[in-house]
């Protein structure tokens, strides 16, 4: 039997129509979807009437448990070694905190090829959507984008907030996966040198009609926050002060 | 006259088919569509045949040189005051040193409506063309995108090195617009506490066929780039090692 192949597609921040012309073609191409809650899923009607489509952020068959990475590489292979056209539709990029890189090593140790078709970051374009410009000339000549689905206080944590701290001076920072660790996300970079009065500004389901925004100092965002649930974003920097002017979807 | 409307559409980072599909839709609806050199001309003939298309990189109809930010902005609105359906098209994502929110701020001073449509950034897109994720499980867990076209050396600099080579320990960086300050940028750098052995890469035409893209210690990239020409963007991280392993444009 011929290998199949493996589109790994960015589907963009929620809004189905930010999916790039690209991203669409692999999609109505496709022989077997795999997705998640992160990908829209408006775009699944997009796909062939007869292609299998299954959702990997769902209990996994083999055990009353989300499946693992580990296993998501596995049926991605085993799709495309049975001769099949596989999307991958993942949420945002796919090199963006996406595991993109994870999934693409493990077609590439299989032998199966496979194509990377990058998305819109709703890093980007949830500020954007909320009338928050991540860079802006005379303001800020940098951005920062960071996870914060690890808890900061684990002694094993990599993040650096002294160095997001220094950053935060030049540059925007932008938070993803955050919103469960917020408070005390916050609470270390202020610690670490961050003003506690910076703007800042948390947007839940950007890009959707759902989306909410709040904005504030940075030290009162979590309060501000506080009924938030994922996906959010959370940006902080001077640009967050460009909304009162650009609240163009209020 | 009914005023008309502004759509600032990010075009993506070379490749049409990065295109989202609501920039593609603003596109075929726009009276006036207005270009530079950044955006994928290709996309131009998906306009309506009698859309007019001006090219705002070139020079300057009032003057023997380029449009300025200020003479752009007043042909937008101009544009729209005459009651056309305007798209401003950028490379790359509007709000990613597009001068967007300028273009945004100048329309709300003005009273025209617009809307901002994300597009791909050449940020992520270009290093993921040439097989290098921005952020990898267990490697990174941020990156930072900063504009060089600043000459680093000027008195009035606003890049904070320091806080760069910082960031450097935890994230990738992401260099665009900085071809030209390359080994100033690089040598301000390594100053600063960047280790010279980090990998590091340059993508020229990152997305385009005429993609090139050389690597190595971020101390020898100034000499492996010498013959790039912009665009380019650098990105200095561990990442860049997997590119052996995802080269799968090569």
């Amino acid at each position: 039997m011929t290998v199949g192949k493996v589109y790994l597609v960015g589907a963009g921040p929620g809004d189905p129509d930010l999916i790039t012309v690209r991203g669409l073609r692999a999609l109505r191409e496709a022989d077997c979807i795999l997705y998640d809650r992160l990908a829209p899923h408006e775009l699944l009607s997009e796909a062939r009437p007869d292609a299998e489509q299954i959702d990997v952020g769902k209990v996994s068959f083999r055990a009353q448990q989300k499946m693992t990475q580990d296993e998501i590489n596995a049926l991605i292979i085993e799709k495309a070694q049975a001769g099949q056209v596989v999307v991958r539709l993942k949420g945002g990029d796919p090199f963006v905190f996406g595991r993109g890189g994870e999934e693409a090593l493990a077609c590439r140790a299989a032998g199966i090829p496979f194509v990377v078709i990058p998305g819109v970051t709703s890093a980007i374009a949830a500020p954007a959507y909320a009338g928050i410009p991540v860079t802006q000339r005379g303001l800020v000549t940098a951005f920062t984008v960071f996870a914060g689905h690890e808890d900061p206080s684990k002694p094993d944590s990599t993040t650096d907030f002294a160095a997001l701290a220094g950053i935060a001076k030049m540059g925007t920072l932008v938070l993803l996966m955050g919103l469960i660790n917020l408070p005390a996300l916050i609470e270390q970079l202020i610690a670490a040198g961050l003003d506690p009065n910076m703007p800042a500004a948390c947007i839940e389901n950007g890009t959707l009609a759902a989306q909410r925004v709040v904005s504030g100092t940075v030290r009162d965002l979590p309060k501000l926050a506080a009924d938030f649930k994922p996906p959010a974003a959370t940006i902080i920097g001077q640009v967050v002060t460009l909304r009162d002017a650009l609240d163009w979807f209020v």
